[in-house]
């Protein structure tokens, strides 16, 4: 592969991404963008303009972009009409983040002509692959550069030594390890590594962060109403909101009574479990709302498939193939189904607990008529039950037969 | 078909199944057997003893077995295994007990020289079909005779007035209509129709008999310790028990804390949809137990695997299909993952939630060499990432470079 | 259920659906429309418009409709995009037919205010089912007869005595029993029943009327190009034809070089094994071009979601549940799959084979700079594969080393 | 990675293991051991034991084993029990090879204390991919040489070059690059590369070496019967057979009948399309006649979840993960479906089709007297489909209900 010569580079303005441009400029010679993204993981990004005009960057080569609305209409959305959960339990709320920076590095690179793009994930995670399998996607010709698979920059000491070599500063916070390594955005928070390397150990209270622990929260429950339209959430307590602003205040009251914290042990894609703590507040609120609202609108063939599809849904997102044929193809199914899913639902937050508590739609499947213990007035007559249950139980039938004949014979 | 002679009937010693009983006795002029099993649902059997003498069954002609750790170990246990709930959210709890039942209706039935069997489930709901498919596939020649199908006692008042004919006693609390129907055994207490068949309306409190209610539940966390072996528990906080006396702990435990309500709305084999609340104070914390320690002990082949055929398993199950051949074979690869799921969780129980905190295991997969963010003395390259994200991008690359020179020629 | 006041009859003009419009008239008293469709069963419609005349049918309440082109665009095309076959082997050539019928059914209702639909399938097979599963999901309110489960006309005797008695003229030669019973469409010709009931002995030669035998076929293969366009069939030797005369064009084909017989034994929906003879000649060519057309445009990705759930969407046909939730949701997903099967295939047609010989596209996938023996020129570096390996064994590595470590221990 | 002091070699013999067998004692200066077996690639292997000892292999060095009945009892025979196909069409049979040899090289490895083993893999191919997995997953410490991804002889020029330097004998037909690359065992004779390397073009008919042209196969059909235990071909015409003569008779015939061609261009694991001519004679018989036994002794539901698994688990043999925890898992399945699969099909050979013409099994679930268009003398009863198909019908008609509401509402 040849040198690369202008580079865009996924910018956080902290103080490895800071390293990392720097040592692109330096090692490989070349002229890097920058590219700083608020996916509501609530911080300021105009320190990282500031910083990465003091690193030498012109300003026509700093890109800034609030993807929030994007991020939750066009990523967290779609997704969770599927109600995806990775290994039963995880939200996924790293893993949709990163095919859209992989979009907007990919589109950048694009339009500043640049020939490769760089990022900051180690070359033991999730990320990198996420990263450059959504690049590789949008712009097969672009380079990637990886610095932590390349460098020597391999301990601390190394790290800060090349840091104050090369004039970037470094807050006094940031002169040691921090305990763990933190992700975060408008989905979740994340928190893996150092003191949470030993799943046989206890996570320390301090790790959460986002949300209220459990004892703590609201000694009284609080109820509130969802209302869906084709799946999606559109409104909070009747009031219409954006993607966003809903995701957002889902976020409010979650963390608020304390819902949403995983303590969890999952396999990576690249071979390897690894163990992280992931605060998932208002997600956490949605997937159980999302579920409420299906189970009165979505028929059980519809209902069956997805969740028969769902685990492999998951997969593909968690390994970074969310730009690939196979999960278009899987989004096409599930979107298909969420026609009529359509209705609000009430539901109950108290002390780490989000549970539906009722559900009603015009789309509504549920029928009194049928399902009462009352008279129903014809709607269904029991004695189809009986034919039902024999051409069903037939090939039972058929089967024991057989295997009692080869016994007897055997 | 020609009439039975001699009617095993499935009899709990409650109003219905008593008439059940005379009614077979008077419609049919055959001679009953009656089987009462105790699963754990709560209730002395004795009496069910006294009124089947009552209403002339002859002593022989009385079977009452303690099922509970038959129950758990081959019903309960297996299940469990396989992280199994239908539709998202439930536990199976009244699904896995009646093949159970169908099984010893059908051994009574082959031992006595009965020519049918007979319970007391309604031509509306699953329980019809899941006796009869299981008694079909273990006793292919025997009739089945399903009163609630067949008779004319549709109402409350035909049925009181059959009861006072017959000279079958009515307790006074049972003159008028339970505002909810129940049915309970060692998994679970499950609560339908009635005042809960809107599903726009919440359950009233009084639904939930067994489990505290969140608010009342102590305001101190709990933990305990589950241990595994090959899947199924057997230890809590390191004292061996039997698989029953293991789910009756973890029942105590979970009713004290508040956890395992579910408020469902559920799709039903026969078609139509059915609202109930289910508690599962015991299971829902095995649920949690279980993920936990596969997450350490399971590799990410046979568990996503298991993921992806775990909703048509709950399915077979739910419909009652678990005297199938693809049930077993189902089952022989879920049993096959778990030769090493073995290892101890400890778990956080409080107000409603039952979290893993920690797991430990002999049997770990777990790396922490591997994951490490310190030096990991060569365990893991990370250049072997690079050529793992290229060829993983290949045909991701070859796509867009197709999809880009179709969309130039178009 | 209140007596129907209007029939809409499927009506073949045969002996048996003849039969069966009279006893409508006379059991039911009800007013008979009767719907004939041409489906490509190589039978003149004119003949049974003259027979319901006679048979005191209204000139205005009898339908008949050429539905080839709709037959093959709108269910053939659809499931074969799927490469749908059902046991491995079956391509569902009358599972597919029948809910188009039901379609036309439905809407012949709506249009003349009938309030039932009436077939005349056996309540053995699965047509009954085909048919009212497909009435029911588009029209739910009206009835359906199916005179076969209803009446005491169970003896070839009675049938004729009571054509005699209404004055419907018999064929001398269906004065006998058929020696096994047929249906036929554009799609295949299947045989069924009597002499080929034991699926032990050998199908008689005079089963298959439709494609030469393959010791008939011409000694000198033939080589035929078809193109697609998003996974339809479009055009055969570069000629652009529509659906139905491709199929026709194949067909002929196919029928001349011996191919596409199937003796087969299957499982019916209602429970039991059953055995028949296919003859799908154009079909069994196109689901090999097909194939070839994929193997070249579609990404293993996409590919191989489509297998996995191949045997679910035939089953669906196969079932009847072509107007169903899961079947357009799956639909969904495999129309999303075929936007670039686009391209034309070379087959060898010859004595009972079809096979793809070559293919070419504009949408290709296949790079043979990547996959060449030779030189590539950079396009692959070979050491990525060594990376690629590495992580893709390391769960395999770590499983390795912690059963070692178990059983040292053990 | 420390360099190997003792290695073992997958050696054919041929030119180019020879060639790799010297560049390992010259460029990691270390001892090889040689590994060669029979597979039913129909050499012999005297030649080989002869070219090693020639190349300074030590006597006690060299390892020559005969595993045709291994191969075809513990991976052929458990393989063909699933029906696998890749992609619809490949037999797999060079994929299922590759375990075997990888546990073999696995195996000497830990007998001689090896701390390497090496093969004349490609880096663009699916074995290299297969052999290491393998090798991973048996012996995880050991280390593997893949020489073609690691040497600079990447010419023929130079790898005649090195030959000559280093006395590698080069038979006269070896000199110029062979037409195509060729691999074979008992199951199959693969072909591809070179002149078959643009899927456009049709592949010469000197490429199939193995199987006769089906225009010179012979004009009379031959008929067989093949007899099945659980599963597995146990004997042909009555004679009882090892599985290798099995495989091998069945190989003679289907060869002789021109029988098992495929021209196929597939998805490789690591990215790539590539194109091949697959001949699999014998296997291509022993697949016809296992689904024919299977049609009759198999029930639906283990049958349909047996075909709704089968991509997966062929997937998994292409990609390399037999020696895996899901294939095991994927295996108990099939193999707890294959109890009762025993029984005789008959098969007509003719002309480049086996197609199963009868098939009779002790373990049949085929009901005569239920499938009968005949009498059946009440084993069932057609009324019963009525409520059968009406309880599958409901969900549709609740479904077509609510959206004709919603329509109207609209």
């Amino acid at each position: 592969m040849k040198k690369p010569s202008k580079v865009v580079l996924a910018y956080s303005g902290g103080l490895d991404t800071s390293i990392i441009l720097k040592w692109l400029q330096t090692e490989y010679g070349c002229e890097v963008v920058t590219f700083t993204a608020d996916l509501g993981q609530g911080e300021e990004l105009e320190p990282a303009r500031q910083k990465a005009l003091m690193l030498g960057i012109r300003e026509e080569n700093i890109h800034i972009l609030d993807l929030r609305e994007e991020f939750v209409k066009d990523f967290v959305f779609p997704m969770f009409r599927a109600n995806a959960v990775y290994e039963g339990l995880y939200l996924l709320g790293t893993s949709i983040a990163r095919p859209l920076i992989a979009k907007h590095l990919a589109q950048i690179a694009h339009q500043t002509g640049a020939d490769a793009v760089a990022h900051g994930a180690t070359g033991k995670g999730n990320d990198q692959v996420r990263f450059e399998l959504g690049v590789a996607a949008l712009e097969p010709g672009l380079q990637v550069i990886a610095p932590w698979r390349e460098w020597d920059l391999t301990s601390r000491t190394r790290l800060l030594e090349f840091a104050e070599q090369n004039q970037i500063p470094v807050a006094k916070n940031k002169r040691g390890e921090a305990p763990f390594s933190v992700d975060a955005n408008l989905l979740h928070t994340s928190s893996e590594g150092r003191v949470l390397e030993d799943p046989a150990v206890e996570a320390p209270d301090y790790v959460c962060e986002r949300i209220t622990a459990v004892e703590d929260a609201p000694d009284t429950p609080e109820f509130i109403e969802v209302t869906f339209e084709k799946g999606d959430a559109v409104a909070i307590d009747g009031e219409a909101l954006s993607p966003a602003t809903i995701l957002t205040r889902l976020n409010e009251l979650g963390a608020k009574h304390g819902i949403g914290i995983l303590d969890f042990v999952e396999n990576r894609f690249v071979g390897m479990k690894s163990r992280g703590v992931y605060e998932t507040p208002g997600g956490t609120i949605l997937l159980e709302a999302h579920r409420g609202i299906e189970q009165i609108t979505l028929d059980s063939g519809a209902g069956h498939l997805k969740d028969s599809i769902m685990p492999r849904y998951a997969e593909l997102i968690y390994n970074g193939f969310w730009f690939s044929p196979e999960r278009e193809a899987l989004q096409a199914l599930i979107d298909k189904t969420q026609e009529h899913v359509s209705g609000t639902v009430k539901l109950k937050l108290y002390k780490g607990m989000a549970r539906t508590v009722a559900r009603w739609s015009d789309h509504s499947l549920y029928s009194e008529k049928h399902v009462t213990f009352e008279e129903d007035a014809g709607a269904y007559d029991q004695k189809d039950a009986a034919g039902f249950i024999r051409l069903n139980a037939l090939r039972l039938r058929l089967i024991a037969t057989r295997n009692a004949r080869v016994a007897k014979k055997g």
